[in-house]
């Protein structure tokens, strides 16, 4: 690794500042200010895995509001490769995205998507999804391909088991998240500049479904003294009641003064209470990942577009929805272009999913702002869940 | 068919006017005024096989400077259908569309992807490629489906036989072009106003490579006093040299004060013959067909964008190219969507494809205007060849 810069660029230094917050609640809003630009908080992040936010072009993705991507560090640690893309001047230049970056560790997709062979407390072995080969990944190297890459915000390797694994094992994850992090914090420092902007490092809490375990994960994380605190471990097959109760729990545990990033979440109800509980900052592959599939979301639920039914129906995805696509075509024609395997089919349902999560977030902020949030959320919460329903019972009926 | 309006509406009626002729040659620069805006010519028209240009937004194609785009009689007849499109509002509300639009016969389609199963002077019978179903087209429903669909210029059912039929062949498929296109414009009256704007019928010339079947095909059409007339049967596997001759031949057969569209053609080098010869549309799935199959053509010819040979290379796809893929996106960034199977790959290469081939068409209208096509033509065709050539001489050396 090279040496820091010491002397700052014309380009901010990373802060946080909350600006709003709700007199009845734990929901904020707040201000990111990052060398690539400021955020609104709470923000959500699309996910832009392997160097794109799938199927759209970097203009559109700004023009759905989107100031801040996730980008994934598995992907491209694997390809194109990170010291490929520091070549080409980091992941911002290399995919042409003038907005803000945020890598994660690589933790979350070795455990999910590589063929895991060994971990244990120098790092964790795996086989790449793409040809089998292995690879070693520990808290230094994940610090230093994230480093390659250049997001404004990097994330602490952790442990992350998947839901239902005995408590013994949920505490080793804590042991082992916490003692990744030191090292993280080690060869990082904290908070670094390099290339002409600041780097900032989050602390990922885990700690499972178990109350004392995300205390301990919380406070051994906060004696680090990070610029932010992601909720980790959750999104990971545990039901509705405890991914509520455990970011509530957990949001309440971390500093006020730092952004909180609840990690790979959710549909719009996990959302709003998400935002309720006091987090900042989300993300989540299901409005482009649904989108692809052919499905996009609405206030009212998820909308089957390939749906026969909607062969000739002449209204938008959402009719309330001011987004480009929404404006300009049909539920017909969208539906059309998924039975005939257009591109475009899945280019505009991941446009539209991705304004209205957008749309969704200018919404809470709003509320927040105007003291109005808990009406708000409950609003999103109802339409949302009354949507779905609906939908389950049409399926029911055979009519979906 | 319902009754033609009477009244036209406050769109502008159709129109053709040379602005420009090259006092050197054949070629002109000129003025189509359709109810969905002004085109100048010689145009391009990027093809919108089945309601959508492949893999971009109406939008991404109105940027390249496209005001006229071609679509598929023979695909939107089988999916969705154009009678559900007539009901949605026609083709340009259905696609969202705000340019003007050209249907073509569905004769070129039925010949080269249907399963053909039977030709005579009714009409054609054929299989459909998606489902097996049998169809029949004649003149008459070629006319019903396109007013239905409701593009400005329709075009006269023709037969089109491959390259290297008997001289026997070539002249029934002429018969039969000049039989059908009378049937068409009986239907049809030539020009009619339909739901607020004209649409006028083009015919098209075939006879393969052979002078006289040219000529009397061009003569029998002319007699029906069309709007435009098309060069077809060409771009079917002749000879380069043929189609050349062809196009020069033709074209100086088709009346000074109509638009002349040569189908299907081409490459650069193609485009600047016909342009030479007094070509004012041009169509090809080129641009948008090898985007999606990893090809960007710049003006020194083709480039394998998914080739290792980029992987690191920061150049854009081409150095002088001002689109916005080119402004923003390195060969290596490129290269690297391909590889990971993402869909922005085929969306940005497209987008430099088209831009590409409308800022060659702007290039070949500045210079007829200012009196040089003869030296732009040769440059365009020159660089176009010595690339290509310099391709195949890499490929050969196994470096390509």
């Amino acid at each position: 690794m090279t040496e820091a810069e010491s002397a700052p660029s014309v380009r901010p230094a990373f802060s946080f500042a909350v600006t709003h917050e709700d007199p009845r609640g734990s929901a904020r809003c707040g201000r990111l200010v990052t060398g690539h630009g400021e955020i609104a908080t709470p923000v959500f992040m699309p996910v832009g895995t392997a160097g794109a936010v799938k199927a759209l072009t970097f203009e559109a993705v700004w023009a759905t509001g989107t100031r801040l991507i996730l980008g994934n560090t598995y992907h491209l640690y694997l390809r194109p490769g990170h010291e490929v893309i520091a070549r080409l001047g980091g992941l911002h230049r290399f995919e042409g995205w003038d907005g803000a970056l945020l890598t994660d560790s690589a933790g979350y997709q070795v455990f999910s998507l590589a063929a895991l062979m060994r971990i244990d407390d120098h790092g964790v072995e795996f086989r790449s999804h793409l040809d089998g080969s292995r690879h070693v990944f520990t808290p230094e190297l994940s610090m230093e391909v994230q480093l390659a890459l250049g997001a404004d915000i990097v994330m602490a390797l952790d442990h992350c088991p998947p839901y239902g694994v005995e408590p013994a094992e949920v505490a080793a994850a804590v042991d082992r998240t916490t003692a990744w992090a030191r090292r993280c914090r080690e060869v990082f420092g904290g908070r670094t500049w390099r290339r002409g902007w600041e780097r900032v490092l989050f602390g990922i809490v885990q700690g499972g479904v178990l109350p004392a375990e995300r205390r301990r994960s919380a406070g051994e994380l906060r004696a680090l003294d990070l610029a932010g605190y992601a909720i980790g471990g959750l999104s990971v097959g545990e039901p509705v009641a405890a991914l509520r109760e455990m970011t509530e729990l957990t949001a309440g545990l971390l500093p006020r003064d730092r952004p909180r990033y609840l990690m790979g979440v959710g549909f719009p109800d996990d959302i709003a209470a998400g935002v309720l509980a006091g987090v900042d900052m989300f993300d989540c592959v299901l409005p482009t990942r649904m989108a692809r599939n052919g499905t996009a979301l609405t206030a009212d639920g998820r909308l089957v577009v390939k749906n026969s039914t909607y062969a000739r129906d002449e209204r938008p995805l959402a009719p309330d929805c001011p987004c480009p696509v929404c404006r300009r075509h049909s539920r017909a024609y969208l539906r059309h272009l998924f039975n005939a395997r257009e591109i475009l089919g899945p280019v505009l349902t991941t446009t539209h999913n991705l304004h209205f999560y957008q749309d969704l977030m200018r919404e809470l902020r709003e509320a927040i702002r105007e003291g109005r949030l808990a009406e708000q959320a409950a609003r999103v919460t109802a339409r949302w869940q009354e949507g779905e329903a609906a939908r389950r019972a049409e399926i029911a009926r055979g009519q979906g």
